[in-house]
Order: structure tokens, then sequence, then C-alpha cells
């Protein structure tokens, strides 16, 4: 069922998931209807869209709107989703970072800075699509278990398109979440435990009747919500002028966004729309939650669950559901997963912020962290144009930053004289 | 001196200020080169950039960057500005907000939400402008009298374009704007008085051969950076398909917005981007800084200064620079100036949130206000296509509201049926 452009107008209704052909298993590839399931009843993988893409130029995406629908034949939503009440996310800026680039002695460097979405979070990506899986579904509550963005993501998305929200997240997130989460008049119940507790609950409200009419963006939604954070690399191959990064550094939290774009750059490949040349895939853990980065330095296949301790929560996911897969293209594109303690994510939060005055959240500095790690290990190279991701906003994590003022004084140039301050 | 496309690609280095001619005075009409001077040497009244504009189409600014520069014709920066470093801020979402235009009776209601520009509010557009202007000038140290906002704008910019900074605020400012203003490296000033305090203690300093090589954004650039609040009527005009909203309500803190947003307005018409119809302007204030509304109230043409008392801090200006013009403005085009109290404030940040997912901070709350209690009275007509503007961002002001999670629970599925939460 290829698309072309000789489809007619009423398409849209015939087409709720584009040129999406189906649900696939990543373990076994049996094939399912586009339904809200995630797991195959047989070997019990994780379920993916599959498509069949028709004819996609790089004009008829630049004529799009300046956001991620731009790239909706590429994603599974309906032809029409531009017009649908959602918070049409993305179009962030690719941040040419050349005083950061010249302090590290990297010869390209671009920080793609999320924070610019909605919510800002990168996770407005993957509810938008979340959202138009629910309306054709017909859900009527939104739900997730979330370490913080996805919850006020989910709140907001929720509130625009007329949804009911209830978002479940582990107690003790920082101030700038929870409200967040809570602003839209959505429920918000915090869960005495970790998030894997959170999410395992989740689960288990899925199976109830009480969850029947529930669409967990990230549970029953996951197959069409992960696919959101394809967007990412469509939009840093199309910043940098149609061509992919050489190197990407990338956070880990369950390590479904770094799958998802390593599966956007071969989807561009292959529908020719940049050149095929190789790319590494950087993985980038807290110390404290570091099962992913732990695995591929012993040289396992297997992640071995953690307890998440570290103050970059958005990546406290102490049993990711996607690091085997993490592992596979780390490796196989020849890049590396490590990790940085949490004095190193605030070391770099503050480099970024003074170097290219990008204000980032921990997971920002995670991957900087990680990126200046690797720069001084030898396993990336200065010479080749580096992407490095941040995800979202240093407003969320403000106990993770020492910044306040540096005087108070007077309204007198006398005083401000004597404080030595100019 | 016409603006052609014929122009030489060496022409950038010859333009420092683009289409800009001279500085002009608002009340007098002399004329200066264009300097980093504020106030005319004859009459004391403020300075403006006047332009020779050449020939600009939509397409041409159609096929240019997706932030502000796309406007970069209209505006007193060098050609080439894309190209340096800067912010990059702009094209941020207008939003179509039919959800809330139904609870108020509406029929066309958008929210322009300039919370999605770097550090979060309208002032990364304004500073923008004063970047290019202290480049050209010379100037080392990049500066400001803020209110909170402002503050982060500079420090980021600073920071990006490779200035020193140092920033006044008034003592006891929001967490996040605070942090904000001083996690990019510069140096944060907290005076102890108000806002008018600081505006006057920067003024001295200018003065002062201490402030020598200073550019004051707000002071000494201040013509250059009161053009960029222009984009803002720009990006409305073409985000509603090369159109003029027939209302607009706008927050007054100096009341400069305001006034630069009219005169966008008329230069789109003049240029014959867009067909010249009539738009009202309203003004919004909060009741405990209203000087403006005040005198708009009274018919009269002086505003009385006042000490401001309200929750929404960056609106809180007392003695406004531009009121006299906002009155002008308001009165011609047929719209009015109004307040409404910090409930009210609080009570139409929840109501913006719940219905349209945008988490405006107490300035949105203000202008959302404003629209509910002039359409409430009749001064606003609910047919007419109309939008509000949201400056900043919830995340800075967390304390104007009160939202947290609806209840802490054990993940258990019993415990949250028996909470009665489902």
């Amino acid at each position: 069922m290829a698309t072309t452009a000789a489809q007619p107008a009423t398409a849209a209704a015939t087409r709720p998931f584009g040129s999406a052909a189906a649900l696939s298993c990543r373990e076994c590839g049996q094939r399912y209807d586009l339904a809200p399931r995630f797991a195959c009843e047989f070997c019990f993988g994780p379920l993916e869209v599959a498509y069949d893409f028709g004819d996609i130029s790089r004009e008829a995406i630049e004529r799009g709107p300046k956001n991620i629908w731009r790239y909706a034949a590429l994603l599974p939503v309906p032809d029409n989703v531009a017009e649908l009440p959602n918070m049409n996310p993305g179009l962030t800026p690719l941040v040419r970072a050349d005083r950061l680039a010249a302090e590290l002695g990297m010869r390209a460097l671009h920080v793609k800075d999320d924070s610019g979405n909605p919510t800002h979070s990168f996770k407005d990506r993957v509810v938008a699509m979340a959202v138009e899986a629910a309306r054709t579904f017909g859900f009527r509550t939104l739900s997730c278990s979330s370490t913080g963005n996805l919850a006020g993501a989910v709140g907001a998305a929720a509130a625009r398109a007329g949804f009911r929200s209830c978002v479940f997240i582990p107690a003790g997130l920082e101030e700038g979440k929870v409200v967040m989460a809570a602003v839209y008049g959505g429920q918000v119940v915090a869960i005495d435990g970790t998030y894997d507790d959170v999410n395992r609950f989740c689960s288990e409200l899925i199976g109830d009747p009480a969850g029947e009419d529930w669409g967990f963006v990230n549970v029953n939604l996951r197959p069409y919500y992960a696919e959101g954070s394809k967007t990412l690399a469509y939009e840093i191959a199309e910043q940098l002028g149609w061509r992919l990064p050489e190197q990407i550094v990338i956070p880990i939290a369950s390590g479904s966004q770094l799958t998802k774009i390593d599966k956007g750059f071969r989807e561009l490949v292959a529908l020719g729309l940049v050149e095929d040349r190789p790319y590494k895939v950087f993985g980038a853990q807290a110390t404290g939650c570091s099962p992913v980065a732990r695995a591929f330095e012993a040289g396992h296949d297997v992640i071995q669950p953690v307890k998440p301790d570290t103050i970059a929560k958005s990546l406290a996911i102490g049993n990711p559901a996607d690091g085997p897969y993490v592992l596979d293209i780390c490796r196989r594109t020849g890049g590396a997963v490590a990790h940085v303690d949490d004095a190193a994510v605030v070391d770099s939060i503050a480099l970024l912020a003074r170097t290219e005055g990008v204000f980032a959240e921990t997971a920002g500095g995670v991957t900087t962290g990680v990126l200046r790690k690797l720069l001084a290990e030898g396993a990336l190279d200065p010479q080749a144009e580096t992407v490095v991701l941040n995800t979202g906003d240093g407003l969320k994590t403000l106990n993770a930053v020492e910044a306040g003022v540096t005087a108070t004084i007077k309204p007198s140039l006398d005083v401000f004289k004597a404080a030595g301050l100019v």
C-alpha cells in the first residue's frame, strides 16, 4: 500500500495511521494489526510499527508545517494530523556549538536542544504520536508512568486534545516537574517507590477492568509513542542540510529514544533522503543508574537491573527495556555506552550554559559529560561532525545547579564600586 | 538607500544595521546617526529606529530561517545576522485555542505562546537585536535592569556570543528567574529596591566611567533592542496566513512591546505584505501595578507612577516609559487598557493550562484575565479574530500556581481503587 500524491482528499479518514502497515515483533518478526498492543503473543518480544512508505521527497517535507508534522508521512499518524488539536512539537534548534567545540578541541559540534518543545522536553514528540493513537482507538483517559517530563507532556497534550488524564510518578520528584504535571488539571498520583515500581503498577492497572479505556502512552500505546523519537533523527539530518552526523551522543533512560533515532537515520538512507555514510552512536548514562554502560564495558548482552541513585532523575530507569537493542546499535555502529558521575553532570550543565547559553536539565549534563569523557579517552573523534542531545530543561531541575546572585547591594554606585563588582 | 536583491555579497560588512537609516526622536522627529544613544538632545524624547525599506516579499520571508531572522530585512541587524552566534529566537507557536474560545464564547482565538523561545520568554527577541548592536559598537559587557526574564535572556545571549555579562535585578525575584540569570556564568547583582530603583541605578552607571564599555540592552541600546518586539507582529500576521488579527491583547510592563507590535503591523501594511484592515489593541496590567490602565479609565494622558504590589513581577514597572504611547495606540485603534487582580491572574493561568495545555507565567495570566474581563464588559467582540499573548513561562513563576500531586499511594491496585482515584 504505497502512498501517492494522487490519493483522494478523503484518504485521511481511512488511513488513521498513515503509511504504517502493521505492528511487527522486534524478536520474531510476527506481524499484528495496528491495535493497542505492545508485546508479541508468541515470544513476548516488543512490537514496533512497520511501514509501507511511498515516495517521500525533501521538497515535500520542506513545504510542510514547521513542527514534527512535516514528517507525518514517516509516522503512524493520520494524513490530516496537523489540523487536529495537539501540541505540535518539534523543529527545535540545532545549535552550532562553536564555543563549546573550541573548549573541547572539536571541529564541528552541534547541540540538539529539545528544551524548546511546548513542555520543554523531547517527550512532547512521543506523546504527540500516542495522542493520535488514543484518538483512533477511542480511549478516554491518557496515562503514563513517568520520571517527570513525560507526566507534564501527557498533562498538556491531554488538555489540548480534550482527554481526561491521570499520570503516575515516583514520589519525591523535582518541584518544577510536579507542578508542570499537575497544572493542566489532570490527576497526578505519586507512588511510594522507584520509577520501576511505578511501571509495574501501571502494567497491573492495564490488565484490570479499571484501566479498560485508558491509553497508557508508554505501555499499551508504546509502539506508536516510541516512533515520535524518530523525528529527532529527521530534524537533525534536515538541519545539517540533509546529512547524517558522523557521531551522536544520546541519553539512555529506557533506551527507546536511542533505538528510534537509529531507526530514523536508517529510514532516511533507505528512502534516499540522505547519503548512506557511517555514523557512530554513543549512549550516555549517569553513574548512579548505568546498567547499560556496565553491560557495554563488560561485553555482556544481558542488562543487570540496578536501583537508581542519581540526580539525573529523568534517566533513572534501573531496568531499561530497550537496553539490549542499545548495546546492539552502539556496537554495530562503532560507538560506545559510557557513564559519568553526578559531579560531572553538574559541571557539564555549567559548561554548556557558559559556552552556549543552553540551560540543560540533568540529562543534558549527562550527554555533555559523556561527550567530554569519551573525547578524553579517544573513543570520540574530535574531527568528526558530532551532535549531542539536550532532551530537557534546566528550569525543571533547578536544585541540580548552584547558581544565584553574585551580591545584593543598595542602589548606589559607590556601594557597587566598593563591592568590587565592576 | 533602498535595499535590492542586486546588492553585492560583501554588503553585510558595510550595513551593520541593514535597512535601518537613522535614529529618530519620537517627539520632535530630530534624526541622529545610528549610535548608542537613546534620548533626544533637544527635547529628551525617546529615540527609535527609522528605516529605508526596499522591496520585501512574502516569498523572500518564507524562504528565510525558521526564526526571527526571516524578518532581518525589517530589523536593525546586519544582512548576515543568521550566521553570527546568537540565540535565534522566534517563530514560536500561534496556538489555535478552540477549547478556550468555546469556554469564553468566542469564534476565533489564538494564543501566541512565546514560552517556546530559548530562555522561555519574549525577551530573547529584543536581546537578539541588542547583541548585534553591542557587537557593532564594540561593547564588551552586556547588561540590563530586569524584572527577571530579561536577565536570563541577556545571560544566555552573552554566553553564546562571547560577551561578559552583569545584570541587575530587584532583590526577591522568583527562584527560577534568579537561577536562569546566573547559570550562564555572568554576574547577577540584586538591588535592595523596586525595578524602578534598579533602573535608576543603571542610568547612573551608564553616565559613570565604570560603565564605559557596557551595553545596557534596555538603556543605551534601547532603540535597537525595542525593535525586536516587532517580530511578534510579523509572526502573528504570517502565521494567520498573512493577515492582521482583528483584536490583540498585549501585556504592559514598560509598554514598549505594545507600541512595537503596533509599529510592526503598520509596517506590514505599508509594505503591502498584509491587507490594510482595522485592528484593535488592548493593553493588560495587573491591578497591583496598573498605572496605564488607571490613566486610560480616567481619560488622562499622563501616567501617575505607582509602587508595584502584584505577583505579576515581570510586569511590575511602576513608572512605564512608554505608557503615554500605549494610551495613544489603544485609543486610536478603538481598544482599551484594563487590569485584573492577582486572584484572576492565578485563575486565568489555570484556565489556559486546562483548556489549551499552555503553562503561562503570570504575565500570560494577566492577558488572559483581561481578555475574560473585557469580553464580559462587552469591550472585546467575541466574533472578531483575536490573539492573546503569553510572553513567558509558568516554570519561572511556580509559586503563583497551586498545583501538586492528587495523592501519594503505595504501588498497589487495591490502594489506588480504595483512594477513589479511578
